[in-house]
């Protein structure tokens, strides 16, 4: 009897919380970067695919649009997103109306959506609070929070009208446990990623990748309802690199080089380091379009590269990009490590960069952003 | 145009945060025995009015039970009163299993509900954090908060089909301004609360507790679908209270005249403690009745004082009732006095407690709490 079901409280990883200078709210400009860069095509994919007519405004449904933020953090970056997502589909209603005036169509008259509902979603431990007092006081849509983790099942069944979720997919529901295991081929001594690591550790990262997003896609297809849509926009590389390209993972891999100084140093021990492992893959387009392919429930209506001029810009200078780093992976480092030792390791991890000769020459850098499109299929 | 409408951040007033020596969640054993109280009243009114045929299992919500707390602060009363609620709809799925299969009536076999979906809400600027860590870890339920003020729209048209709401609707969306007012005859000098003081105080709280009181219930009439019940746990007075008696009321008073002896030490100043008021009121059951009766979308199935024969041993000691009230009350007289006056305040209280003949005794305490049963009408 599935409601039997129990929804546990899962192991949880959120970005730096509150207003203080580590944290989120401050040090998001990045990751704000992909969701001003892809207000257009979420403007062209609601235009083109939101189907207002046979799917959305149902009986069950009347005027009301349910659309939910994935991995919402703490703001601001989600209120811009969910206002893009908003207006768009506004938008769309508008155009609709006007259309159907123009072929003298009384059977299709389009009301503009009365309420919008808006759930933002993130990890139990995520700062909700500092979310809710930061919502917009002009905000035109009904708010909720929704604690838990995306690779299992968040809403009821046939609930959602549009999910958004950027910058959170490639964070793994868990560190691969072969990687953990001094036994196994994938052991991953001496590093906290597999960038840069051998084969074996690779290949479990990227077999986690494939089951989360597989859980991911199963729980969101029982979600959406039938044409609904579902933008992702995900950290990922390109198919191919070469050995001077450098991306998002050789910033983890920099840093766990420096907590390998420290056990040298004696200031945390080897064992804590080898035990320690960062729950991020960045996929490749290859990879990913491979992995959707294989949930028979979402038909892939764009995948392409996210064209994002500002992307250089967003990290101006060497302690936004140390701040960028820390607001995000601090708290998973502060559980395994002890707080003692943050500052340490930022700072070592600082002038690391900063001694680099290539690191932030942004011609180097070759992270991408896949803006990926879902539409749910009605099998 | 109604998705003009903004939801605006109000005023709010919560419980104390945390898991502290004064939070709520550590000092609302007084409000759980309301909710154990009302258990059997709730599955009653469940099994009698519930109606998982025509209403509830239509098209829209197959399997799937929306529900709310509204107020819920930070736990653990709101999962207590949760699970009394589900288990209350489980076994009415079941009792109509049982009777459609004993008339072998094929048309109408009932399947357990799915999905539960509950919403948990309360102010903006509420625990949230405490309330999602804390979510039971067997729950079987999907949960989401809600933030934002009852008084107004929390959810879409027509999306419950049960709300509860216990010991939160004594507070008042706001201060009457009347009584903060020193040209109005309403002016509530010398007092935090209208207990005790002259008509014109006590008519301008009445007025703003109906006030309230209709736009909670008009709010709820758009939110609930046609069958949906509402029970409210709502702290209240006896129509008739003599001199002796005591009620919720007096020990606010009791607080007032602590901040008055303070003022007149010099330790808070006067026109400080005058232009502070506590937004709480307390209906007669006739009063209230009165009030739900002008809002013509409501039946009333059920209205009666709550049995709770537990009342009194729920605060069994002197300073358990003092951090009862001060895990309730503390941030709003924190917001206008400031936090370092808050433990010699409490400290005074808790003399004037102990050194008062009747206050502690519990034959001498009238207060009451109000079960209402509220059913949605089809008009």
């Amino acid at each position: 009897m599935e409601s039997k079901r129990n929804y546990e409280v899962a192991d949880s990883h959120p970005m730096n919380g509150g207003q203080g200078p580590y944290s989120y709210v401050q040090n998001s400009n990045y990751q704000r970067g992909a969701v001003e860069a892809s207000k257009e095509m979420i403007e062209e994919a609601i235009i083109k695919h939101f189907d207002v007519n046979k799917t959305l405004n149902s009986a069950s449904f009347l005027n009301q649009i349910f659309l939910a933020d994935l991995g919402c953090s703490t703001g601001p970056n989600t209120f811009l997103a969910v206002q893009n997502i908003l207006e768009a589909i506004q938008l769309k209603y508008q155009l609709e109306k006007r259309r159907h005036l123009d072929h003298s169509d009384d059977h299709h008259v389009h009301q503009i959506p009365v309420t919008f509902q808006v759930f933002f979603n993130d990890h139990f431990s995520n700062d909700f609070n500092t979310l809710f007092r930061s919502l917009p006081p002009t905000r035109k849509y009904l708010a909720a929070g929704v604690p838990g983790s995306f690779h299992g099942r968040l809403f009821p069944n046939s609930s959602l009208h549009f999910v958004h979720c950027s910058y959170s997919l490639h964070w793994l529901s868990k560190v691969p446990s072969q990687v953990m295991d001094s036994t196994s081929p994938a052991w991953n001594k001496g590093r906290i990623h597999y960038t840069n690591a051998g084969k074996e550790v690779v290949k479990a990262y990227s077999d986690q990748y494939a089951e989360d997003m597989l859980s991911f896609l199963h729980a969101r297809a029982e979600e959406l309802v039938v044409g609904g849509l579902m933008v992702l926009l995900i950290p990922a590389v390109p198919d191919i690199l070469l050995p001077s390209d450098t991306t998002n993972g050789t910033e983890k891999d920099l840093l766990g080089s420096c907590l390998v100084d420290m056990a040298k140093m004696g200031l945390v021990s080897e064992e804590r380091v080898d035990s320690f492992n960062l729950p991020m893959y960045y996929s490749s387009p290859s990879e990913l379009k491979a992995i959707i392919e294989r949930n028979e429930h979402f038909s892939i209506e764009r995948m392409e590269k996210l064209n994002n001029p500002k992307k250089h810009l967003s990290l101006p200078n060497l302690q936004m990009r140390v701040y960028y780093l820390r607001a995000a992976l601090e708290g998973l480092l502060q559980k395994h490590f002890g707080a003692e030792i943050m500052d340490e390791l930022f700072n070592r991890f600082s002038k690391k960069v900063a001694e680099s000769t290539f690191f932030l020459n942004p011609q180097n850098q070759k992270s991408i952003v896949l803006f990926v499109l879902l539409k749910r299929n009605p099998n």
